[in-house]
């Protein structure tokens, strides 16, 4: 099956480094196609760089020609996932509810550790719109911005490892959710550092997207979801998407 | 005082319209800017059209010259709110906010009416993430496109007033919201016809602009609307925005 | 427009505060009357207290001759408004309530700083009951009893800046509203120390009513507010009210 | 021990039959003292009497002598518990949620049938305040009014029962309360003809509040329920009370 | 009247503390039996043990002679309270919800303080599906093994204490439940160091039961605690049950 | 991988039926073994069965010798996944909380269809306990027992397609969970005559087991599930188990 991965920034460092780890998550006979938007910000941080990535990721997914099996939206508490949801057949994960979702498997409550503080409210809402916050013990902020992540992955990997233990031993986290599409990759080393599992939100997309494929599950139609109306759009999409 | 107006669809007769009911609501001495958003759906009724909305919202907002003190969404259940209260240091107001909080001072539990099923859960959750849904009773379809509320304003007000009376009876709704920007001008009918406070969003955003303006308040930016850090944006935003 | 603005407790020169705050939050042609109530505590802190007032600002009103446009009750955190909706055919506002509606508009989460820890559970019910407790990050005291804050404004003022930043920093408030009606004058002051929006419960009822008035909105009258059945009251209403 | 058994309105012959019936609930060595209220309605069913009852109550109690050992509250979704306890150091117990509380015992979830649709709002406003109503399935209205549950009982116990079996069926409730006080005597045919248990809270009241004073337990003064702080009252209480 | 008090355990030294405490409670007229468990672990305090401890208690009871007129389930936030309502008729009381539910009558809110950490996931899980949560304030662990209790009561009571005033000044608890079975005979020390009551929960739960049974109430059987249907059981019960 | 897959009652076919399903949901590579509980019910259809078959599970798991990556609970709304995850430090992932969190990707409410209306209230809980039941639309009984689904599978087919085109119509389902694992084979029927998707528990939980295991995920024991202590159990296991 083919599964294409969509970066929200237009970083195409970052976008590499999102397919390589859905690369490494995905089972035999799975072709991850990364892709990066055609318009937006180069990093994601706040709601107007959020919405805008939400339709970035909408057009881009247009206009890709296919065919694909599965798509996955890789940015962390971003805007979005509904419309994706309309517009196709196959089966969309975003990975904010991929790694919340798996994170409830693994202990009785999770926090997610993220970048600046800004963002917090942004996965707090999408978490909640996802009815998936029940479980979730905080949002934690490491106070680093987006693209600072693969400039020093080191510094990264420190300061997540800082908030995840205090989100275990204050907020009472007994797993670690990995809240940036730019922390591929750190999974491994915060987990080793903390005791706690330690969900990497693209892979478990990837394990997911794939699972709803195998099974023959995909969106349902019947209202929220249902294909956009025909209908006139003005001066849409850019030239650019 | 200047408050800009914005419609969330290019309809340019649906911008009429809402620039007409705004200037009603409106106190001496505020001078309504009413705004079609240069790209984007003739209609929105669904999540894709919606995030559409929300940029060509926030990109339309950007382009006008100003000044202007205070800002109005009017779109019903529609994204990027916050969006645009990170872009601008004036007031922001949704009239999806606007009426559920007016109505909220009106009656115990309050229904709101809308045209299409399908943009029920859109508005569900824009209350929720607004901390408005506690006092909703009830987010109920006409079962009418956006696009026939003007084409036939007198069946408009049949099916709204139809949905009106069962949220009164069945769902113990005690004060009505006219879910859709669209609706302007059917308030009196549907008051009159139903018995209960009858709330249009439009209006009540007036009131609410020209308030915050007078007492001098407008967003806060120490956290979730701080502005957007300088960053690159890739063909961003389009020529015709 | 007449607008009878009531405080809680019969003294009067936090009537008469109470009375020039919300005059200077008033439009052009808008006529504030403030009451002090015929009987009752000279400070309302506590659930006893409260109650009583709840009874004496509903007989202040019905004593009163008329006519008027709007009634505010003009204490935070108090017992009340729902009798008074059922007693009047014109909207009614309370400040707690007033307070926290406006503070929506200006930031994700807001909270209250208000006199004493005792009146901190009253003011989290009232919120609770009123629906709009879901973005109150969290009800702060700064230990100062009510009729303290007219005594040294300049303690208050500290006091309550320290609180709000507390709130700011510890509860990730955004905005805070000042949580008793004898904090009348204090909002210029904190918000300028802290930052952040600050809402004055008094000026943002008088807003509120102000608007309802224009917009034609009053209390629904279908269900829970219908006015009294007409039956016999023993002993009431006593001699001084 | 000496408990005091309040009734909310001021027609004696309600007081008389509260009073019956707590003197059944109560174990041997018990007294029950009926008091009626010196001032307020003759029935109560609504927000502004509901407020005049929870003021009567507490100057009623405040004016006996004394001594007693605990003291209920016999109304059915009225204002005041919160008050009473302030004022007393003795246990204080209101039947909305000795009902309540005891039918959590019996089922997984209950409901409440009480008199008129406009009093449902202040049951369920009651009950959320308490921390009651998680397991609530429904308040549902007889449509009868308080006084005439004692002219018809046979017509009373009709409209309960016909209530009761429609909660169980539509709303799944597995246990019943009585929703007023005035339907004291009726616990026994509503259960017999629904064959689901049902709660009488006067009777519910008097075995908890044996209960807390044989356990030498009383209301915490540490915060919410600290006794009033000395202060002038003006023109309070009336000469009637 | 008899009612039986089963241990969850099968220490018996515990079950005789358990039986003495609920003696102490006890009304005169009736008898207690303390029952241990025909198996199960010496101590429980996870989920392994909480489970097995349902089963056992269910066995140990259906082996019961009786008659009993009601039966309390000693152990703090286990599992099995809802299969004992299936298998009697008569009432059944589990002292965790019993204490909670007589903590809230004494205060706006209540602390759990109990042994282990890990016990707080099953105490807090358990007021949940119970519908007592909404009031309490927070569930705190001492850190002492259920069996240590008994040891040095000393100790137990100050770990105990101390957890108490943190919960009252940091989680403004006004209450404070003693969240094992085999703190019993610790409530009034702690009540005299706190100056907050302290609910016992196995003295609570005699209180209830000994109400239930006098008010001729019992478990509703109409759904959710019907009686097992008539089926085959594969080697069940074990033969030391 | 080999995972265990582990019936909740004591019914061969059932097992046999549960363990065709789980062969065919699983990948390549992955084995899958299906176990009967040593003891309990022959259906699992209440509390006092669910208590029972949750010891059982655990028994017959821990008295497997092993080696397995896995394990599986094959239960619809039973007790004992958290007593399962003490024991093991593989993966173990209940049906229950599979088809939820699989449901959740496909629509935005989910309802779930199961037998008997006695059991509603165990698969409500168990969703609560899990923190997946925000997007729950309802949870609707058929009113067949769980043996007589494989007696006659087209009647089976019949009544779980009503409650499942009911879910839709009137509870705003967009997405169906078969609510037993003996409905083992009808999600196909079912999607194809309601027009939504159809979620089997058992083939979501082995994709997700599979997924974990291939992450290399598995329960945190920081806390909530850490191992149990060691300690001495009386008469246990049976001998049978």
């Amino acid at each position: 099956m083919r599964i294409l991965v969509v970066n929200v920034n237009t970083t195409r460092s970052v976008t590499d480094a999102i397919g390589a780890q859905a690369a490494e998550a995905a089972g035999p006979g799975t072709e991850i196609v990364p892709l990066t938007p055609a318009f937006g910000a180069e990093s994601v941080e706040g709601n107007y760089e959020s919405y805008l990535a939400a339709v970035a990721v909408m057009e881009t997914v247009r206009a890709h020609p296919g065919p694909y099996d599965a798509v996955i939206q890789a940015g962390y508490g971003e805007h979005g996932r509904e419309g994706l949801q309309e517009l196709l057949d196959v089966p969309v994960v975003d990975i904010t509810e991929a790694a919340a979702s798996t994170a409830r498997f693994l202990g009785r409550r999770y926090s997610v550790v993220t970048t600046l503080d800004r963002t917090v409210p942004l996965i707090e809402e999408r978490l909640d719109v996802a009815g998936l916050s029940a479980r979730c013990a905080s949002v934690r902020a490491t106070g680093l911005p987006v693209l600072d992540l693969e400039r020093d992955p080191r510094a990264a990997a420190d300061a997540i490892t800082e908030q995840a233990l205090r989100a275990v031993a204050d907020d009472r986290a007994e797993v670690i959710c990995l809240g940036c599409g730019g922390m591929a990759g750190l999974a491994g080393q915060v987990a080793e550092r903390t005791g706690v599992p330690v969900v990497d939100g693209v892979s478990a997309a990837v394990t997911i997207a794939e699972s709803l494929v195998r099974l023959g599950l995909t969106t349902s139609k019947v209202r929220t979801y249902a294909p956009p109306r025909p209908k006139r759009l003005a001066n849409w999409p850019p030239r650019t998407a």
